[in-house]
């Protein structure tokens, strides 16, 4: 282990997740790379989200911009969640302003057929540029990152976002084997992509599974635990393990496989460390809206958010979702100094 | 009161409503007059929406469509929660495929000075379609309609529909002496809008809070609930209280005013019926999306939800959310009778 390894091992964000004693509260923001930085919109400028995704010097860059910015605890990897599936061959597109447009949703078995393992060989921009981001974090941890079954699937059904899930939901309750089978390839899809950046040198992995509190905890243990559990169990560095509008579920999504469950601003840090169970790590909870507030509301926020962190074993101050592209960058700078100091 | 006004009274809603002992669970649904329905699309076959809703004969014969198909227990008056605000001269559309929209989205005091109040005068044909439906109805109770404060604000803050009603918040947490006001006149305007509908002879009322959800319980106590209670204290008829994705505050939804609160399908009843305390009926919850499933996996859910809801003082069956456009109306027809003949 290099001294940068033992470094980014002892960090403040790591130890969060594990649970030990922290000099303060960790802090990184989703979406904290991204259309908020002037600096993000300049470097991406007339490229197109997909191929951004697959230069290294690019993704490198992006990554590390609101670590040289905000001073982090984290960097987070930049990508999107579908890019395992452009990576397979999936014909799909990342839309401006809509989010993934899938050319040929799925329907039916020939579409499983097709869509076939996921192998290093397939994302090694994914490699290379991980193994330029720990290089240059120069002791920062780096989050690796996914999308969950759930989530990918519903992207795949309903061919782009959705308001409802009905395809997906139709999917699931009618042709339970299909669905299942489904997800079982986009489990290994996304466990390899997760094992692709943890072999490169990420020191912990976030699954996204955005759109899960669209389902009944019953639902979601029926058709998408199973799923979610087979991606995470076993890895070899701490798992954040998050979704919006989960609170009902949160013991499920703690269950299928977390050190550190991420949870939305609708449900309080305190409560939602009861329903992850003794032991876990929370992270969250402040509304991205927020930030829209003048300074003393955000800052009377994130007092209270520190407040009620303290009742899980760790605590990794985040937003309740990601970072709104109209945020001013200077207000989530105040947060980040906020949170190093102290309540 | 007339003997059809008797029976209405006693009808097997209106006994649920009231926690009373009944023959049978009553069943209607959210939207169940609609694009679902071949003889709504007949009838509204060029015909803008808020027009629609201002022509009594046209309100008359939708809201009795589901109930001649189907004989679900209670007809809902079809109309659109901007109606009272298009009546109190906001300029708004109702954009097929997209939802309401608002020429000028609110911002400022001025705006709120432009937003009068609203009269029985400025909703005559509201009244004249409930005269007629209550004549037609024949003895079937008929439930009155209206948005909530902090969802119709949320139109008019954003402009339209959000994801994240990241406006709608920036007003609330930024300037909340403004956000107050708004929401009371919101409040005295829907309050009316209820109020000319039970004089004219609804026999209940469902407050749609649809998009409550999307706050933490904490602010919508602050800011959401204290409108929404003005709204709905001392109405003299069962009132219902319906948000999506308000499983995390289903007790102040509970608080703010129900006889019946209205559940998503993320929440089971029998969980909903302990939030919601004791005395009060609970309405809900098949997920509109299950009716794209099997039949024999649709009834299965009617089965489990009927036994849950036995947990409450009392049980209307019904959809989660709206009925979606693309639902079989035949498939609605099997619930109604399954419902009816028990489970």
């Amino acid at each position: 282990m290099t001294s940068s390894r033992t470094e980014v091992e002892q960090s403040v964000f790591l130890r969060a997740c594990r649970g030990e004693p922290v000099p303060h509260v960790p802090v990184w923001f989703m979406r904290q790379a991204g259309r908020s930085l002037p600096e993000y919109r300049r470097v991406r400028a007339g490229i197109p989200m997909l191929e951004a995704c697959r230069r290294p010097d690019l993704v490198c860059e992006i990554t590390l911009q609101p670590v040289r910015r905000y001073g982090v605890d984290a960097a987070i990897f930049f990508s999107d969640i579908m890019v395992p599936l452009a990576a397979v061959g999936v014909d799909l597109d990342i839309v401006p302003g809509t989010g993934p447009v899938v050319a040929a949703p799925f329907r039916t078995q020939a579409d499983l057929d097709r869509l076939r393992p996921l192998t290093p060989a397939d994302v090694e921009y994914v490699t290379e540029a991980v193994r330029l981001l720990v290089g240059a974090l120069d002791g920062t941890p780096l989050i690796g990152f996914a999308g969950a079954p759930f989530t990918l699937a519903s992207y795949l059904v309903e061919g782009g976002p959705s308001r409802t899930y009905a395809r997906t939901k139709a999917l699931m309750y009618g042709e339970p084997d299909l669905w299942h089978a489904l997800c079982r390839r986009l489990a290994e899809i996304t466990r390899e992509f997760l094992r692709v950046q943890i072999e490169a040198g990420a020191s912990a992995v976030q699954l996204f599974d955005s759109w899960a509190g669209a389902l009944s905890g019953a639902d979601y243990r029926r058709y998408v635990m199973p799923h979610s559990t087979a991606v995470l169990t076993g890895l070899t560095v701490p798992r954040i393990h998050f979704g919006v509008g989960t609170g009902h579920m949160l013991d499920a999504i703690a269950e299928a496989g977390a050190d550190v469950v991420g949870v939305d601003w609708r449900t309080p840090l305190d409560v939602a460390a009861v329903k992850a169970g003794p032991g876990r790590a929370v992270q969250g909870n402040l509304d991205p809206a927020a930030l829209f507030a003048p300074w003393e509301f955000v800052a009377t926020e994130v007092r209270r958010i520190l407040a009620e962190g303290k009742a899980a074993a760790g605590h990794v101050f985040n937003l309740g979702h990601g970072v709104l592209p109209e945020t001013d960058p200077d207000v989530l700078g105040r947060v980040v100094d906020l949170v190093h100091s102290g309540p």
